[in-house]
C-alpha cells in the first residue's frame, strides 16, 4: 500500500486506529473452542466488528508462532480474511544479518503479503536494508518502545542524544517516509513531540494507547502530522477482550467506535 | 541442558563446534527437491555426517519461517532428529514486551523443545526475563554480533563504554552463567578479549567463523573460559554448502572434523 492510499483511508474512516491481534488461545471465550481454527474464528468476529473503525490490523506473531503450524494457519486465513483496503502489519520485531534479513522480509511481504513488519534496530543496516527493498512495502523500526525496559538500553544517553534518538536519527537516512515509519510508545507522550522533531515526515506506530496507559488524544496532539495524521494508533488487548462473553465481537465493536470517535476529531 | 552437561560434551568430542542449520531451499541440492520434505532430508543428512564433530546444532529460523507452516514442520522434524545429548539453540533473535516474550519463549521452550533461544536486547529486561525464567534452559544475548551494521548502533560510545558492553555489563545481573549467554562476532576478535573480562564466567557464542572471516585459534586464545572452554564457535555456510553435488554430506563432514581438529588443541 503507498503512502497516499493509507492516508486516503485514514481520511474517509477519520481513523488512524490499529487493531493488535494478539489473539491469545488462553483468552478466547470458551464457546469459539470446540470451532476447527479458534484462533481465526475469534479474529474474523473481531474484524466483522471492527473493520469499520480501524485502517490497520497488527497481528502479534508470537500468538501464531506459539501454536506450532496451525497457528501460522490461523495467520494465513486471518491475513486472508482482512479487507483489501486495510493496512496490514506484522508485529515481528525481526533483525539478522543481510542473508537472514532477506529471509524474514521473504516470509512477511512474499509469503504472508503483509504490507508492513516491525524490525528491532540493533543489529543495525544490513539487517533493515533486506525489508526496504521492497516496492510499497513498510519497515517499521523500533524507535522508543512502551514497556519498562526500554529504560534500559533505548534511554542511554549517547553523545548528546538517547540511543532511540540515534536510532530515529540515522535509520531516517536509510529508508524515506514513503517505505519506513518508527514504533513510538505512547506512555512517553512528552518524548513524542521531540521524536517529531527528528522525523517530522515519517509515520508513527503508537503502540501502549489502552492496556499500557497511553492516551490518545496526547498523542495526537503531540505528533500528528498537519494534513496526513502520520500516525498508526494501536490498541490491542482492550479491544479484543473487551467481554469474555459471547458478546464479546459487540464489546470490542464498541471500544473500537469510541477510540475511532476521539481520533475523529484531530482528523 | 545444564551448564556441566554442556561443559561434559566439549570435553568428551574436544569440540565447541555449532553448526548452523541455515538450510536454504534455493541452495539444497536437486537431487533431494522431489523428497517429501527436502529442508528435513537435508539438514538429516547434515546431521548424520557432523554429529560427532559437534556439541551444538543452531537452525536459523528465519529459513524456516520463510516457507510458511511446511517450513515449521521441518524444523519439528529437524529438531526430533538431532541426538538427545546434542545441545539445540533457535536462533530467533525474539524480543518484544513481557506479554508476548512469554509467548515466543513459549514456542522456543515447551512448543519446540530448544535448549537456547537467541533474544535481542533492544527492548530491555522485561523483553529476556520471560527466557530467564526457564530452568535448564538458555537465554543467548545479543552482544556484539559479526555483520557491517553492528558498527550503527552497538558500537555508539555510552558514558565510558560501547553500547555492546554496556548491554553486556548491565544483562549480567538480570541472569547467571547457567542461563545466559552472549553472541559475540568473531570478526572482532581483539574485542572478544575485553568482552571476556566484562563476563568473565558466561559462554560466548561466537558466530562469524568461516563464510563471515573470524578465526578460530583467534577466538579460543582472546575468549576461553580455562577448564571449561566457555565458547560455542558456529559455522553453518561452510559446513552446510561444502558441496553442492550428492557427496555434500562427506564434504561437510571433512569441514566440521577440520574445525573440531584445530579446537582439539585448545580444549
Amino acid at each position: 500500500m503507498t503512502r497516499e492510499e493509507l492516508v486516503q483511508q485514514i481520511h474517509i474512516k477519520k481513523s488512524c486506529l490499529c487493531i493488535g491481534l494478539d489473539t491469545d488461545i488462553a483468552k478466547i471465550p470458551s464457546f469459539l473452542l470446540d470451532t476447527d481454527d479458534p484462533v481465526f474464528e475469534f479474529n474474523k468476529i473481531i474484524i466483522d466488528h471492527t473493520h469499520e473503525y480501524c485502517v490497520a490490523y497488527k497481528p502479534n506473531i508470537a500468538f501464531y508462532e506459539s501454536m506450532g503450524p496451525k497457528g501460522w494457519m490461523a495467520l494465513e486465513k486471518t491475513l486472508r480474511y482482512i479487507p483489501e483496503h486495510i493496512f496490514t502489519i506484522a508485529d515481528a520485531k525481526r533483525g539478522d544479518i543481510g542473508n537472514t534479513g532477506k529471509m524474514y522480509a521473504k516470509t512477511y511481504f512474499e509469503y504472508y503479503h503483509f504490507d508492513a513488519v516491525t524490525v528491532a534496530p540493533y543489529m543495525g543496516r544490513d539487517s533493515i536494508d533486506p525489508f526496504l527493498e521492497y516496492h510499497n512495502k513498510w519497515t517499521i523500526l523500533l524507535g522508543l518502545t512502551s514497556n519498562p525496559g526500554s529504560a534500559d538500553f533505548q534511554m542511554l544517553r549517547t553523545g548528546d542524544a538517547y540511543l532511540y534518538e540515534e536510532v530515529i536519527r540515522l535509520s531516517s537516512e536509510w529508508g524515506t517516509p514513503r517505505n519506513l515509519m518508527y514504533v513510538t510508545g505512547a506512555t512517553h507522550a512528552e518524548k513524542l513531540k521531540s521524536l517529531r522533531e527528528i522525523a517530522p515526515h515519517h509515520f508513527f506506530l503508537v503502540p501502549g494507547v489502552g492496556a499500557q496507559g497511553g492516551s490518545v488524544e496526547e498523542v495526537m496532539k503531540a505528533a500528528g502530522i498537519k494534513g496526513e495524521t502520520g500516525l498508526l494508533i494501536n490498541s490491542s488487548r482492550d479491544i479484543l477482550y473487551a467481554s469474555a462473553g459471547e458478546d464479546f465481537g459487540q464489546a470490542a465493536q464498541r471500544r473500537a467506535a469510541e477510540l475511532q470517535s476521539v481520533m475523529s476529531r484531530y482528523i
